[in-house]
């Protein structure tokens, strides 16, 4: 097995690959570079690499049991999860990136702000080229928030509502471990008393097979009357029928999903025309921010140098738990 | 003259009613209420009170000399600046209502993110039910921010701002003293030289003689390239051809415009057009908000207990100045 290292990213510029070739040379490493348009010249390379860094799990099909790292420069890491046999050295690390928690953030806050101000209700309108009324609004400022998962995104955003004034921040993880980010956090087992008083509920979460379905009808149905709901997670945590049910109705105000089952969602999916959803195309956490570029390239070549030591690598995924 | 009390206000529910009244008795007044569909019924009360709360310039034409003060509940007074002949008696005393700063400031934040992380681009794609790729974004965190106005809104916004992570904040004022929401505050009299290094430009200015046509094309042209732009003060203070201009060719790289010459813009005005343009209704700051309708009559009670005892009212404006 040779000591290479194999890049298949395309947001690599030029500072970046030299920041890569250093530390992969302080490992002893040699790298390739490929972007994804050209991952069928990339197989040669990932046949014969022990390091991998890419966001896409086909790649995997190529790899052999030299494979000994697959650093995914994204933070979900779902699709590496679902298949044990993608992986054809089941010793194989693989490390997610968590490094979106700002870029993920800044989207949780702009969309809560839309929908709280309601500006679906002025989109029609204006489209037309009227001049529509003032809605009656709620502010950021003394709302209630409830974060499923209290990780770098969790984090993130709670500190920026924290900074809009929000009155109380919750945050609802897989231990209950309590972080000063959150006014309280509560394990997930107890989460339907949880909702029962959360104004505004945003889920971060994962999809793994503990939170594949957790929002679903009930649940959505434990939510007071005229909530809000943003899912920056996994679609697969959601019931889309019962969320667009519940906006219809009117039982929840609004909702904002970047994240859907499938994605892209199909032009014909009712879930397109439901009231008071504002939809994004899974552009909340993207390499298309300089900070989290910046980002991602120093945790991998933080982590190329651990990895070169022996040491443990940050971001080290369970694949059985699926993060 | 009457000690009368005349309101005519369209937010106020009965418990703002039961505050206002007993401020008044407090100061021996009655009070008479009234909403704006009332307001030829209102006219009897106008012509007799001594005090009028209300937010239509027009119920002026209605007064007598008696009226010794009448409160704005709007913040932005230039409408009541403009025409001196306005006020029956020329020392009447005007006050504006500087509660705007947190849902104003807040809606700065949202239209910033909108602005900053390209959600125009996504727009007409998603209507026809596809699923475009990420833009490159850019992010509060590590921006550059210049606020004009360092009043009520613009405080609220810097401070909002910080808690994102923004890495330099500058105000601009008429005197440009110092004020710790900024890293350094500008008089209006150096605007051009912040504007050359400002990559984030707010406009919270109102309407007035020293501020009508201040954004014209020349100091648009000040801004770095793709620099970015948001007005939620008055739209007389920006030059909207110029805008456009600049919106068109990419030399801003997005706009944000809660406020226009004329409102409502006319269907037909070139603007609605213009290329990477939020336009809203003029609704950042608006008695929609519940907070701040109780800042609104919690303001205009201790005016009223002050007027009573002839005490300085808070929020007065010198109407040469206009504001």
């Amino acid at each position: 097995m040779s000591k290479t290292v194999c890049v298949v990213q395309d947001f690599l510029n030029d500072a970046y690959k030299d920041r890569i070739r250093q530390a992969a040379a302080a490992g002893g490493f040699t790298v390739q570079f490929f972007t994804s348009a050209e991952r069928e010249a990339a197989k040669a390379c990932i046949r014969d690499c022990e390091v991998l860094y890419a966001q896409i799990p086909d790649l995997l099909r190529a790899a052999s049991p030299a494979l000994g790292w697959y650093a995914s420069s994204s933070a979900g890491v779902d699709a590496y999860c679902a298949d044990p046999a993608l992986f054809p050295n089941p010793d194989c690390l693989l490390t997610s990136a968590n490094v979106y928690g700002v870029t993920i953030a800044e989207h949780i806050v702009m969309v809560a702000l839309m929908l709280l101000r309601r500006l679906p209700d002025y989109t029609e309108p204006l489209r037309r080229h009227e001049w529509p009324a003032p809605s009656l609004i709620r502010s950021i400022r003394d709302g209630n928030f409830t974060l499923l998962g209290t990780g770098n995104i969790g984090q993130n955003a709670a500190q920026r509502l924290r900074g809009m004034g929000a009155a109380k921040i919750t945050g609802v993880s897989r231990s209950g471990k309590p972080h000063p980010a959150f006014d309280e956090v509560y394990p997930i087992a107890r989460l339907d008393e949880v909702l029962g008083r959360t104004e505004f509920l945003i889920s971060a979460l994962p999809g793994t097979p503990d939170t594949i379905g957790l929002l679903d009808g009930r649940r959505l149905g434990l939510l007071p009357w005229g909530a809000y709901l943003v899912n920056v997670g996994r679609g697969s945590v959601l019931d889309q029928t019962a969320l667009r049910q519940a906006l219809d109705s009117g039982a929840l105000a609004g909702a904002a999903l970047d994240v859907s089952t499938p994605e892209p969602l199909p032009p014909a999916d009712p879930l397109w025309d439901a009231k008071n959803l504002i939809l994004t195309p899974h552009i909340s956490g993207n390499l298309t921010l300089g900070y989290t570029c910046d980002e991602n390239v120093r945790l991998f070549c933080e982590n190329l140098v651990r990895y070169a030591k022996g040491e443990p690598l940050q971001g080290l995924v369970d694949r059985s738990r699926g993060y």
